[in-house]
């Protein structure tokens, strides 16, 4: 073997995969099989990146879509020289591995995005693709264009099926990302057979429909067809880009090519040795020979492509200081210098002047206070910027040019909005939030899943926290969300009971930097309650003694939100044994050391009443057997609010009932 | 007035609406206002149904999917002679009220399904084309159309925005749906706004890659237009037809028209009185005059409407009367005299044989000795037969026309799947079934959640219940999802610990007629469970002893699906003391009397152990602050499962320390 052939080199990531797939008895190989040839001309003719350095903040984004595949990703960052060992691709799919079954941007070095739940990927490149458009345009200057990279997204059948891709799709081409080129991998196999039983669109029809530029009949086993697209790709100056590869699933097995037989399982050893002969591959397993592992390796060519980029940031720098000093900043994730002291300030006024307002109004005011100090915080609603509160006088639409575009109009797509997020956060050099009523979280709600397992900073805004909502209905009235919410893991939800806990749940999802915050908020106004200043500050613990009993609590009263004022009302009815705890983060609360729960809820007092306007039974955790929850049953009704609070029990007396009824 | 114009026709719904939601001082009169044109001459020329008989079947299905303009169908409803009055329209959004803020089918007759989150309304359509289609493919006979019915659907730009409209769409083309007609209330406005700065679309040309009939550039406030464009739809033999309106949102409305202020909002007294005067209405608030509540009236055309086809069934009894017979039965949702009957004999082999088999084998199992007796059973996968295994030796595919088409490819469409599913319920004929990994009923959730509120007989098949899903990793195994799916109301929950509960499961979703069911189902292979005749039958209970102590039990395991057989491990280690609860449907045993729950779980017995692989939060309803769970606190991980559950805490040891901890 001389200099390998553009096939040869394709095969390496086509057996990598095969073995890893072999090894593990489990897996994809049938993808990686069939966009090898697409990949391998992306990663070693375009891809902008550097395997050194993964971190390099102006890489290139690469976005594997379909995420099953994810053995075409680990084959691309081994043989281009990332930490991905040989051993690390023999582990494929085992305990701790760095190469988990689907990608895992917590696990691997050069994995931008977790990706597995179709569609996701594709939307999580186009909020990377909008965070580059927007960082270059306020921060590049005539002759530094410090910000400029692409983003590429693998795409298959099954992302295109999902939802998901025509909400992502729609806005990708409304905001004008023409640095985003996605590569559907067109090879007419799903999971149950042939697509044509229930995959009839004409996808390159429906993606000029929405504006995007279409490269259509690339042949994506050929090199030189895939290479022409990527060209005609590079050409655009204001649409995004599909590339339409017709493919053959599980290329070079010769029983298996075409077959959804070799979409979700190891070829098998007769057939591995099958395709190895057919492709002419005489290397053993886990075996690159020299010459093509030579010819991937891109370690050299990616710490040259950063340094280069490192001396053009060295000029930008010294041509302008300041901004360069802010994209720094934005890029490392650093809050502005005084930043919490301004919140803190901020959350002190709040207590001492007690405005009695809707949360979602004192989210607003918070967003208002804070968003002018963090030119990174980014965001808006779906379709319901009015409702949710999420406009503030700084906005600006994102699909302008305007350098300080920090405003989303996501129209109706929750799902889309979320991954939107999860991409803009997963970029660098953004704060997103995201809104919409509380009962759509469930629309969005795999993408909200999806920040809370890669630790993304997002925060998701949900106002209309419950029957508070009124007249909309049952179908607007969230019940289960708010628990829902809560059962994600690595997720903090807080619903505040008034301006002041909503402005420490704002500046704790902004500080917050591992994972994400849902922060939710009622339509209606909330009593505003008095606090000491050690209370303010208890409130970042996520529940605290807002009223203490006189000596120790006979009862005690837990409670969130709206249902605070009530509780508050119950307890002056219910004299001076009563103790009531505001819980306006309950994750929070459970991280707590155990001394500072026992002083907040003492094991020993059992007579325990919840109240929370949501799923009853998730309060039976803070008061076990012995206790009671004022909560929903079922769903609620169309009415105005004041009829709905009395008429689903939450009164002071329901609330002095139940406490008398205990034992 | 002599004979009413069609425009004073409509403006009979546009004040109806516009006084409604004046005196509720909360609503939507934009788009009724909007879609009055459109409504009027559908409804009075096209409509095929009879307000005397709401449930007439073989009406035509009216869906409004953009659900917030609900005072457009009220009005329809009363104008035309559903038992809807002018004291229910004064109503609007009161509670208990048949004017809900959003259309509720459980409230108001001649609702067809409840809309409002928006585009499941047009899915639902597109399940309820689906049941025409397929009912009147096994029941017409040559000269006895006695299937045979269109089904329109209102949708706004919203319903185009929501990914679920992506995939309803494409389906319901790959289907050839073609009596199924979209009306597109192309006005331009959203909550946010004029549309231009989010919805980019060319949405015809959108639709006709899906392979619709698209009729464009439709004047929707023009009836002879509105005609011309419906005519168009009627001539499709093969292809859904989408009609593109143009519309002006408000319309008539000299200071709002066009602009979003109509759109969620009372006109406001004075703006009230302005379109009054502009559209030349002198009737007061509430009164309709005359002349143009007569040429509404459609009672008595509907009555002959349904007695013609009455006639007509009693013809079509007469030359085929099983047929007739068995389409009765299956509009009135009985199941086939010997039904339970059957399912328990197969229950009680079952018992006796003991397979050691996964309970998503159990439920391939179930389906495949159930569904050869129930017709009426449909379904299928999000791409996943394989996997879910949802396909058993009778299914054919709902594409051909095969008369005994029952079986969907739904394709790698999770929401839309749900939608459809409740569609079809909704039809009256099918008890429809869905399946997907646990995981993915994220993306399905708002649809799971309308099946609840509609009470709608369906049943979510969830396959890969838990960590025992292995190497895919955390983006598909499931953690919160079974308490966030219990948590939805009036959602029944099933995860059975081996083949036996398995069928019991089945069974109960079958026979549960008010309500969905969640069948939950693992990979692995799962231990059988030797039960007694009586404990067999106490299944049905959702919980109950499945190995008791000797005398009063110290300790109370409790548990479910894969993790029973820990719990029987653990109690053989732990002694005597130990009572094991298997517990498969929380729901279902929350509803048994309280008697049955204190004899399963005694108040005084507070040493508990909940032991499940899913949020152990959950659990502490039934083991208290006393007790201890064994569950997830965190995401799973990609390794074998068999190394997953050790590594996750369900262990023997695990548990035994668990109890022996308890104070």
């Amino acid at each position: 073997m001389t200099t390998p052939t553009r096939r040869e080199l394709a095969n390496a990531i086509r057996f990598l995969a095969i073995d890893a797939v072999q090894a593990a008895n489990s897996g994809h190989p049938g993808m990686p099989m069939g966009m090898a040839d697409i990949a391998e001309v992306l990663w070693n003719d375009y891809l902008s990146h550097n395997p050194g350095n993964p971190g390099w903040f102006n890489r290139d984004r690469f976005i594997l879509s379909n995420g099953h595949g994810s053995m075409l990703q680990y084959a691309l960052l081994h043989l281009t020289g990332y930490d991905v060992s040989i051993d690390d691709l023999r582990s494929f799919r085992q305990l701790e591995s760095k190469t988990p079954g689907h990608p895992e941007n917590f696990m691997t070095p050069g994995i931008e995005t977790t990706t597995g739940p179709l569609g996701q990927g594709f939307a999580n490149a186009v909020g990377l693709a909008l965070a580059e458009k927007l960082l270059a345009q306020r921060f590049n200057r005539d002759g530094h264009a410090i910000v400029d990279h692409r983003t590429w997204v693998f795409m298959g059948d099954g992302c295109l099926m999902e939802g998901i891709s025509h909400e992502a799709a729609s806005l990708a081409a409304t905001w004008g990302l023409h640095k985003l080129v996605a590569f559907w991998d067109d090879n007419k196999i799903s999971i149950d057979g042939n697509t044509d039983g229930w995959f009839t669109d004409d996808t390159p029809a429906r993606f000029e429909a929405y504006g995007w530029n279409v490269v259509r009949d690339v042949d994506g086993q050929d090199a030189a067809s895939i290479k022409a697209g990527i060209e005609r790709a590079l050409t655009s100056t204001d649409r995004p880009t599909l590339i339409c590869c017709r493919t053959t699933i599980g290329f070079g097995s010769p029983a298996k090519a075409g077959k959804e037989s070799s979409h979700g399982s190891p070829l098998g050893k007769d057939e591995v040795a099958a395709t190895r002969a057919a492709l002419g591959w005489t290397a053993g397993p886990f075996e690159i020979p020299q010459p093509i592992a030579d010819a991937w390796r891109a370690v050299d060519r990616g710490a040259a492509r950063e340094s280069q980029w490192e001396q053009a940031f060295e000029a930008y720098r010294t041509a302008h200081p300041q901004e360069a000093a802010e994209l720094a900043r934005r890029i490392h994730g650093e809050l502005p210098a005084g930043f919490v002291e301004a919140a803190d300030a901020y959350i002190a006024k709040l207590q001492s002047e007690g405005p009695v307002i809707a949360s979602r109004k004192a989210s607003q005011m918070a967003i208002e206070t804070f968003a002018p100090l963090l030119p990174e915080l980014i965001g808006g609603s779906a379709d319901l910027a009015h409702s949710n509160l999420t406009l503030w006088k700084g906005s600006k639409s994102v699909a302008t040019d305007d350098p300080n575009a920090n405003y989303i109009y996501f129209g109706v797509r929750e799902f889309a909005m979320g991954a939107i997020c999860n991409g803009l956060e997963l970029h660098s050099g953004f704060i997103p939030y995201d809104a919409t009523f509380l009962v759509f979280s469930d629309y969005a709600r795999n993408a909200v899943r999806m920040s809370a397992l890669m630790g993304a900073h997002v925060i998701h805004v949900y106002t209309h926290d419950s029957i508070g909502l009124g007249e909309d209905g049952p179908t607007h009235q969230p019940v289960e969300h708010l628990a829902s919410l809560r059962y994600i893991p690595h997720n903090d939800v807080w619903r505040p009971c008034d301006a002041v806990e909503s402005a420490v749940a704002w500046k704790q999802a902004i500080v917050r930097h591992d994972g994400p915050s849902c922060l939710v908020f009622s339509r209606q106004n909330l009593a505003h309650q008095q606090r000491s200043a050690l209370q303010v500050a208890d409130i970042e613990r996520g529940g605290y003694v807002l009223k203490d009993s006189v000596g120790t609590p006979e009862i005690i009263l837990i409670s969130t939100g709206s249902e605070v004022g009530l509780a508050m009302d119950a307890a002056a009815k219910l004299g001076d044994g009563v103790r009531v705890v505001s819980m306006p983060c309950t994750e929070i609360f459970d991280r707590q050391p155990a001394d500072y729960r026992e002083s907040v809820l003492p094991n020993a007092v059992r007579r325990r009443v919840a109240i929370e306007a949501g799923t009853a039974d998730y309060w039976f955790k803070y008061v076990g057997l012995d206790g009671a929850v004022i909560g929903m049953h079922g769903f609620g009704a169309s009415a105005p609010a004041e009829q709905l609070f009395p008429y689903f029990g939450f009164t002071v007396e329901r609330v002095v009932e139940a406490v008398l009824a205990l034992r």
